[in-house]
């Protein structure tokens, strides 16, 4: 990884346009340290850092680079400086590049493709966004059942420099559909002449049309290097890798944190994104939680006469809707999580109320318990008694609509982390606020 | 995947003990099927559809489950019934196996090994719980410098059904040290008598002790299928493969969202966890939560005056508090993550403490200047520029301080997630009812 001084020294190449001096600090690095380096650069002076490495390096570089930098890089280079490089990408990286770049740039570099290659990039581009049509690798290579493994081992040795994995070969019928996998490991111990349906198993497999994120995690799951991709008649399309699945995986647990957190995950390394992007990356989400959260003065003000008659009761507040909002946001993230997994679906919204409305009582009466305890020396018996009861009461409430939420955005077709956080917090807040002055107009005679 | 129906009549017979029934009703599945089985059931009901499998597909099965279901498997069916299924899992599943089990439990289970087995096993329980060493696989085949392209084909061959993987080939020195890998394809691609050192590259590796989640992190951005594992004199001792790198990941990422949610995460699937565990990963949480805030019954109590000449300023509490936690718990999921994935560590807090306080500063020009124009129709200029004010002032402490306590509780070696929430929400309401009181008393005069 490259030191601190060595970026600085970079840098400094960089902005006094010392091009020869560049050149000797890049000259005999890795490729694995050059990828760090551009990651850690601003966009600008990894431009002409990428600028001076020598074409097969560059590519090897590229190949590796966030698509995120490798977007960057395009942006800020043109398409006519990185079309060859861009070329040179496999067919699923193209494909992933030309979704984070602007419909007419991509369209540019789509330009640099011929024959071949624009044809595997435009099958990927076939398939809708999200989808795992969309980051499968359309290059693969095949047997067929009555082959022999001597015949299937050759040709995964003459293809081995040139399809995307030659370890798992899916094993296809006329028309292309797809009957099993056999691995080359398989393959490697099998006798020269045995057929390859004696040698093949089952495959764990996914539609073109599924889920990326699905088909990513099921290849995770059950740990197979390489995932065949089907169309609807079961045809063979393509292959998702198990390093693409792995990354596939990776992105979406990204975003699923940040929106736990409450904001959009940021597209590149935190210390390089500027202040506008991370305050965009925030402020949507804290808009709509300010002006849900007017909902609260609302509801307060419906009490502004039993506050006057008794401050007291708003020393508890913060405490009563932080208590509320965490429970809430418990519930949501664990049921967001298992709808994720595809534990859960929109049909177990009955099962999942009913165990949220349990754990939710047992949590009130715990709760409740210790908030009657804890206040009344303080504060006086019936206080206290307001506190506990609105905690056992409350609780249920916030656990039951956190857990059930996340169901309901998404039988809407609304992001279940994005939909959330912003309701159930001031849905929580509010329902709370409710409560705990209804509880106390009932207790103290208000 | 099983059916409902298909589970429902599956705890049936397990029920009326119809072990016959269970038995054609479980014959020709698929191991996959049955996976899915067993993890759906409830514990007692899975062990005994279990039972009934013929020995060889429970092999399968088992080696396929969740580690936390295999626990519950061993628990129900005691160290005997599974000694067998235990001693033909891979060293660092068995070692991941036993470190969810009862001490007691697992030792009973290790007796299960003998010979190269045991020792297998020993040498991966070795290292610390948490390092790479404990997830690595310790079975490998290696190849040597000069040894050709043809001996080591021929090895991988004899071996393929023996080694954990044989596609991405360890090359060593002697005393074992490791100074490239090959991969499998570069052999098969190669002339027969091409030597080892012509065709291997530098590995991308990691030191035994080192943090797993680093370690898959690793393995997976730079797509290798194997990592090899060394001790500290680069001597190897394992291989890290990528399924089980990308099943560390997943693992980790649960943790960090679950916890980003403010709980712990659930060790298996959501609907099968009883009420008491799901309460129990969440109640820890809620009361750091309520003790903390008393905090903020504290604080508010010093301006319990100022609220008696002023009750309008109690309908803003929520709004405030809520607005100032998210500011913060925003910037704390943000640094979390690139602490996760190493973009950032504890020396890098002025530079992310600078970073949070001018991106505080621009949500707080933002948020205030809104509640400036909508309050003031509503409650007049001077509570409009209260809430204003305060906006502006509590944004950047609230995103400062979220942003550098990560990096703090990291230093401290505390888990940043797990430290981070209670703290940050109980600060952040506290602080900023201090700053609104505060603003209040200056500009209404009380």
């Amino acid at each position: 990884m490259p030191t601190t001084t060595t970026l600085r020294s970079v840098r400094d190449l960089v902005s006094a346009q010392d091009v020869s001096g560049l050149v000797a600090q890049l000259r005999d690095k890795s490729p694995e340290w050059l990828v760090d380096l551009l990651e850690e650069l601003p966009a600008e002076d990894a431009a002409v850092a990428f600028r001076v490495l020598p074409k097969p390096l560059a590519t090897t570089v590229f190949d590796q680079l966030d698509t995120a930098v490798q977007a960057d890089l395009v942006a800020t280079l043109g398409h006519t400086e990185v079309g060859d490089v861009f070329a040179s990408l496999d067919p699923d990286d193209q494909v992933e590049l030309m979704d984070e770049l602007p419909a007419r740039v991509a369209k540019q570099l789509l330009r640099s493709l011929e024959g071949a290659e624009l044809q595997a990039a435009m099958t990927v581009l076939g398939y809708p966004s999200g989808s795992v049509g969309r980051r499968m690798s359309p290059e693969y290579m095949h047997a067929r059942p009555t082959e022999s493994a001597r015949t299937v081992l050759e040709r995964a040795t003459r293809l081995a420099h040139m399809t995307e994995t030659i370890y798992t070969i899916p094993v296809i019928l006329a028309d292309r559909v797809l009957t099993g996998v056999v691995s080359l490991r398989e393959l490697l111990a099998a006798q020269p002449d045995q057929p390859v349906q004696e040698l093949m198993s089952t495959a764990v497999q996914a539609r073109a049309s599924e889920d990326a994120e699905d088909a990513a995690r099921r290849c995770i799951d059950h740990g197979v290097l390489a995932l065949p991709v089907v169309d609807g008649e079961d045809r063979l399309v393509g292959l998702l890798t198990i390093d693409d699945a792995a990354r596939i995986v990776r992105t979406a647990a990204d975003e699923d944190i940040a929106r736990a957190g409450a904001h959009e995950p940021l597209r590149r390394r935190y210390l390089l994104t500027p202040i506008r992007d991370i305050t965009r990356s925030r402020i949507v989400w804290l808009l709509v939680l300010a002006v849900s959260a007017i909902l609260t003065v609302n509801v307060l003000e419906l009490f502004e006469a039993t506050l006057e008659q008794r401050v007291a009761l708003a020393l508890f507040i913060p405490l009563l809707t932080g208590i509320g909002g965490n429970t809430g946001s418990q519930a949501a993230t664990t049921v967001t999580r298992a709808l994720a997994t595809n534990e859960v679906d929109a049909r177990d919204a009955p099962r999942v109320a009913f165990k949220e409305v349990r754990t939710g009582l047992l949590l009130g009466a715990i709760l409740g318990t210790l908030g009657l305890a804890v206040a009344s020396p303080f504060y006086g018996l019936d206080i206290g008694s307001v506190i506990g009861l609105t905690l056992l009461l409350f609780c249920p409430i916030a656990a039951t609509v956190g857990g059930v939420m996340p169901l309901i955005a998404k039988a809407a077709r609304v992001d279940p982390a994005v939909f959330s956080t912003p309701f159930i917090s001031t849905f929580c807040d509010a329902s709370g606020l409710l409560i705990y002055f209804s509880v106390a107009s009932a207790i103290l005679g208000l």
